[in-house]
């Protein structure tokens, strides 16, 4: 980040007021009669409503539209653990994007504990405020329990973005890129650098998409994780290598079609990247410094489709283009949760609106840069108004279709 | 309540949609650069800055604005315990008041538990998330202990309403009825019938102003409360009367000036009434049915002054005089507690609003009637515009002057 940048920042976080929400009325509370209704007496109507019936709570109160950001800040973007408190510029940020691309309302809960059965108590014992909850910035292995055993104890949507969110868009913008390479998923090798909350939930989503889990090679910082190494987590274990060939990360990516690094700035070297097969794809997610720039990767192979994290290069993998729209889309039919049918769904729906022509105000807000299907365009990009009936549409249909919406389907998806 | 207002108290509280609060963008969110502030990377600044220095959180978030309203739903208005999910119009409602009179940004969480060590953890732990709590609807006596402990455990000001917030609109009342009725609080004599969370927060705070001890006589369902009976908790036991005379409601308003009801409706008798001392003051505070109907207890004496907790009646002693203008103060000096100074400052600024001219937009607001310091007008109408700035300058300033505030009187309280 330059100094401006950073100035900026500060300046935008307090000025008109500190932070960057407000909850507001949403109804009308002028009067002594508004209030009369708002509070007591006319208050206790509702009450009475859904102490009878439970889901009347999506009738009378904000619950169905209200989403719960929550984090402990035990991995802060990639700051590392600075705690909740100050982690919550970053979910109040959450929640504005929320709002901004999917008019759910969210607000930033933070949780101040390290310890799994306090975190997923806390969690169970204030979910009936919300409609969803998204989990955020929870650091790994803990992340993975936390969120297991809240999905079991909770009957609405539980979703940690940092795994589903991340795999959802990587796995959209994978598709494509295959697709334009020539290569199909069922026999594409793929190298995983890093194998954190993102890197093992990319690597389910991506097997739940057709790629074969043999055809995987994961790697911590200890290098590749196979089966028998010490310090191997049970949720490494999943990706865990039956090879005995490939120990280090240059003797795993000779011949691949696709690294995903999830790792750290500069962890691919040029040398690396010239032993991968033909047409190799480089998904670079490390922020902000990618596992390799694509400046240099360009100029080392001109047959690589390249994607990063970042705003200023072309690719972006951003989860921005997932979390807002896949809530949208669970509760618009009330889902009791977010499954696998529906994290496809929604892969496929961003991954499909990148092959349609790109819409001039989506171009302007861009600056002027023409985008076309294609090595440099595999991902919609986040200020298309598009995603947000496409990919609310395709969630909330799977969720009907897979038996987990309580509700039937709005027409605004019916197509 | 009329089968009307029922009606329209639900209609109410679905449409134009379900709920009575939404969460917005308080900033500029529009452009790909606005984003890059409020999201990755722009947001690592603040997060820094409060990782730095924790005081930063009221500089860059919502936190110093937020107002947690949190319940389980065990004490819901008269209505009992319907549990945490039926409680949320109501917070809700509270979260709106807050908003509609103070501009504090509100926010209700449900907690679902009964199990005090529970609630004051999960309390505890999310707390970085607000810069206050409002207590809300839990029953005594576990709502005594849960405040306690978190008013111990908490850096920000925790405040159960039920309690604070109507001893301090109930207390401003009664010292306008005593001045009125030429009574000193010294000497008066009160009967306080109910012995909950209200009645035990009342007679402190009555205390605190001035009253004896030994001049409150409190009843719970089981009668006088003395000491040596059965079945009196701790709470309670703090206004354990010495006396051996009185044990009945009966016995003990004999002679009394005042009659304090947070109890139920109709469970003072005109027979009753007419033993009390010359001129009189009744608050039957019980909604929507007051202990003693105002039609009655006027038609039996004339010398009586009357307040209830109903809109519909002169005097209504409402929390809405209270609360939003207590955290505002509160908050704008960043109090770390809201102590008996900031409560009776509080009171003591609802009470000296009513003895000024009202204005005529009040008048207007509440159907043209006049008002005038009086036995029908002891306290001002929630309307009042003026009510913010009296009492959130009050509390602030009491905060400042008793050492809990951590920042200087803002201008405008400045007098």
């Amino acid at each position: 980040m330059t100094d401006t940048l950073k100035k900026d920042a500060l300046a935008y976080h307090a000025d008109p007021r500190p932070g960057k929400l407000s909850v507001e009325i949403s109804t009308a509370a002028e009067s002594s009669r508004d209030l009369s209704l708002a509070y007591s007496p006319g208050v206790a109507e509702p009450v009475r409503a859904i102490a009878d019936n439970p889901e009347d709570a999506y009738k009378y109160t904000i619950k169905g539209n209200l989403v719960g950001v929550i984090s402990n800040g035990s991995a802060i973007l990639g700051l590392g653990n600075l705690g909740s408190l100050a982690s919550k510029p970053v979910m109040e940020g959450k929640a504005l994007l929320f709002k901004r691309f999917a008019n759910v309302d969210s607000i930033d809960i933070e949780v101040n504990s390290s310890d799994i059965n306090e975190i997923v108590r806390t969690v169970e014992l204030i979910a009936d405020t919300f409609g969803g909850i998204n989990l955020e910035d929870i650091k790994a292995p803990e992340c993975f329990e936390i969120e297991r055993r809240l999905i079991e104890s909770c009957s609405i949507p539980i979703f940690h973005d940092d795994q589903h969110g991340t795999a959802i868009v990587t796995v959209a913008g994978m598709l494509n890129a295959l697709d334009i390479q020539g290569k199909s998923i069922e026999s594409a090798k793929l190298v995983c650098l890093g194998a954190g909350a993102a890197a093992i939930s990319c690597s389910r989503l991506l097997v739940a998409a057709g790629m074969k889990k043999e055809n995987i090679v994961m790697l911590d910082r200890k290098g590749v994780i196979f089966n028998g190494r010490e310090g191997v987590n049970q949720y490494k274990a999943e990706f865990a290598n039956d090879t005995t060939r490939a120990r280090t990360l240059t003797e795993a990516i000779e011949g691949a079609d696709v690294f995903l690094g999830l790792s750290g700035p500069d962890q691919l070297s040029a040398e690396q990247l010239k032993t991968m097969a033909d047409k190799p794809i480089i998904f670079a997610c490390s922020n902000p410094d990618p596992e390799i720039k694509p400046e240099l990767a360009l100029s080392v192979r001109d047959d690589v489709i390249m994607a990063t994290g970042r705003s200023d290069y072309p690719n972006q993998v951003n989860n921005v283009l997932g979390f807002p729209f896949i809530f949208r889309g669970a509760l618009d039919v009330r889902a009791t949760k977010i499954n696998e049918e529906m994290k496809l769904a929604a892969a496929h729906a961003i991954s499909d609106l990148a092959k349609e022509e790109i819409l001039q105000e989506v171009i302007d807000a861009y600056g002027g840069n023409a985008f076309e299907f294609g090595p440099e365009y595999i991902i919609p990009k986040p200020l298309d108004p598009r995603l947000l009936n496409r990919v609310a549409g395709a969630v909330a249909r799977a969720a009907v279709d897979s038996g987990v919406a309580k509700i039937a389907l709005p027409d605004k998806y019916k197509v």
